[in-house]
């Protein structure tokens, strides 16, 4: 497939990307324009409010990092609560109001203007002691924070792009994490969605999030621990086995295709939750641009489909269809130490409970991480085979019995 | 002081404790209403719906253990949506609607009705494999899940009780904590109370829960690897040495009393958080029934100071104070190995961050753990500092610098 990725920078130094799906390209062409036209404050010149970028603190109790906005950053150029920052440049305006300076785009990525993960050029990344004190360890945040647009359609939600569009997502999921995995100090990439005002989404184009950390996250490395150990005991992959096991058992497989299957995880904690994992086992997968012509391919209709499944879990009391809010997150291996351990899996979930109920994250949940599931993940999968769609070339449906 | 308490059996037989301030006792005694006259089904009994108790599947993936509502539970006794089943039996009624047989009481502790955490008399608590499977441990989830009322009054929340009262609950908690360490196969004891509807309590009556639970907690096994590295690396004691650095810096500290500190910590990941420990390192305090008589007095008012703080700290934009939505959840040591390695700690925390404004839990938070915080602690600390009352004795509040 023929996708073409054309490089730019905004006029605050950013960088931007356009992904093109295919001729005659829409955005990012030397006859369209290419450029940020806005009179933004370059971010690392001698006017930036950035003289510091973001710090993190270490939690000792947790050995966690808590990246904090502790720099001062200048965010009176927020655009005005109705305006659209991630919408194509209006034709013939002298410049955007916007984030994006060309006119239309197919898929776009570029550097968050408010990041709270950064790193400011020249900026020494020591670990300094907090109050003088050797068990508050402080470094600076420098990772990199980058939005995503799925389409120039703010109406839209990635559940309704085309099979070519998702393909070409794809395409920008993979190219971001090779390059940010490749920057200094970055220890794992995250690419993500959020959608849902019950999550807390206010911009309601469609749009996801890349963020590359500078440290290994709180599941990144309980799922390393639980690897290794896991390797040690039985010699196998924790991620690889996982599937399989699934795989043999059949019972939450909710989609499978030649490439991907797709299944309610056995210890689902969340209402709505689907793993979503590339099926060859013979060769490590660590993460999605170690993905294959094949498997790209493969995996734009079943993404799209477990997405259309979403939308058709629950109804309004009405009987119309309730768009479910939910994080999709692509879990993908550290890009040094343990990145055999873990391989590229999606986990795709929701907080909600039923129409008009959400589980909320109380005292068990957010107080101690211990999680009390309503339900049983075998009740969500027989729900997730039920609603699938009628026809998508490729994905087979296991069927529960009565 | 001379909190009496009296155990009783409601009528489908479980565990009831009326915990009453000082003479003349309110509740419990022989000249009232003792028993629970209500025509339930005893719960172990043959025609209980509990042939099982709840099961818990562990998460391979993260080790964590998950409990589920395999168990088919008969809800349908649940009390119409207004009633309140925690609200005192009404004078002269024949039997009670709510939980509570006498028509009055201080403080009262009983068994949750619907449970996620059981031990049914006789079950076996062997492990089991999911569907053949050895990567998916089952078990029943044998620990235990209590409700205490703070107050018989529907429309108070236990920041209005009195120092009093609050010395009672103080009681009750530490008698819970040490008679659930002692049952069978209990890992940990966590007492805490969910107040607001942003975090989902739609009882309003002011009461907490307790949960004994059968395995360690992530936070708490976090925690305890984390002080297992602390004492091999400097021979202490992590959550002292935390509370030590606190108390030496002072910049996060917000109120002190002579046996307890509060102060924002270092790396607070929520918009609001407070730690509250006892100052004595010279000995152990694994939990709450470690605290001395003198400990337990001194707590009473000033945990009554941190709520009326936190009820303080935001206001409507009409002026009137907002009633701060929170989790406050006390972490004791396990019961069992690891006890010396953790310590006593209270965590009081919101996800309000500003009026009208809550932190969600999104892609990084929840898919990743990974948490962001919008805020630094030292600010809250200062805003708690701010907001302290006008007088409670022997609570002393550092000013912050302008």
């Amino acid at each position: 497939m023929a996708v073409r990725r054309t490089h730019t920078h905004m006029a605050d130094g950013r960088d931007l990307f356009y992904f093109d799906d295919s001729e005659p390209y829409v955005s990012g062409a030397a006859t369209r324009r290419l450029d940020d036209p806005r009179p933004l404050t370059p971010r690392f010149g001698p006017d930036s409010p950035l003289a510091r970028g973001p710090q993190m603190r270490r939690d000792p109790l947790t050995g966690e990092w808590v990246p904090m906005a502790t720099h001062r950053m200048d965010r009176t150029h927020l655009p005005p609560a109705d305006a659209n920052p991630l919408a194509p440049a209006k034709p013939g305006a002298e410049y955007s109001d916007g984030e994006i300076p060309d006119t239309d785009y197919d898929v776009v990525v570029f550097e968050n203007r408010f990041p709270s993960l950064l790193r400011v050029p020249g900026e020494p990344d020591d670990a300094t002691a907090l109050d003088g004190e050797e068990i508050w360890e402080v470094r600076p945040a420098v990772g990199r924070c980058e939005v995503i647009c799925f389409s120039p359609d703010a109406t839209k939600s990635l559940a309704d792009v085309s099979e070519t569009r998702m393909r070409t997502i794809i395409e920008a999921w993979a190219d971001r994490t090779a390059e940010l995995s490749r920057l200094d100090g970055i220890a794992q990439v995250f690419a993500f969605e959020n959608r849902g005002e019950a999550i807390g989404v206010t911009l309601h184009h469609p749009h996801g999030q890349i963020y590359a950390y500078p440290y290994l996250t709180p599941r990144t490395t309980t799922m390393l621990g639980q690897a290794r150990a896991h390797r040690e005991r039985t010699g196998g992959n924790l991620i690889a086995d996982v599937m399989a096991a699934e795989l043999r058992s059949g019972r939450r497989v909710i989609a499978e295709s030649e490439h991907w299957v797709a299944y309610v995880p056995a210890a689902a904690k969340w209402p709505v939750e689907i793993h979503l994992a590339p099926k060859d086992t013979s060769r490590p997968i660590p993460d999605l641009a170690a993905l294959t012509e094949a498997e790209r391919a493969d995996l734009a209709p079943m993404y799209l489909e477990l997405l259309a499944r979403c939308d058709r879990f629950f109804a309004h009391p009405d009987g119309t269809p309730l768009r479910l809010p939910y994080i999709a997150g692509w879990h993908q291996a550290p890009v040094g130490e343990g990145r055999d351990d873990l391989r590229l899996h999606l986990q795709l979930f929701s907080i909600q409970r039923a129409p008009g109920k959400l589980k909320y994250l109380a005292g068990s949940e957010s107080g101690m991480g211990a999680w009390i599931s309503d339900t049983v993940p075998e009740k969500i999968a027989d729900r997730l085979r039920e609603v699938a769609t009628a026809e998508r070339a490729g994905i087979t449906t296991p069927r529960s019995e009565p």
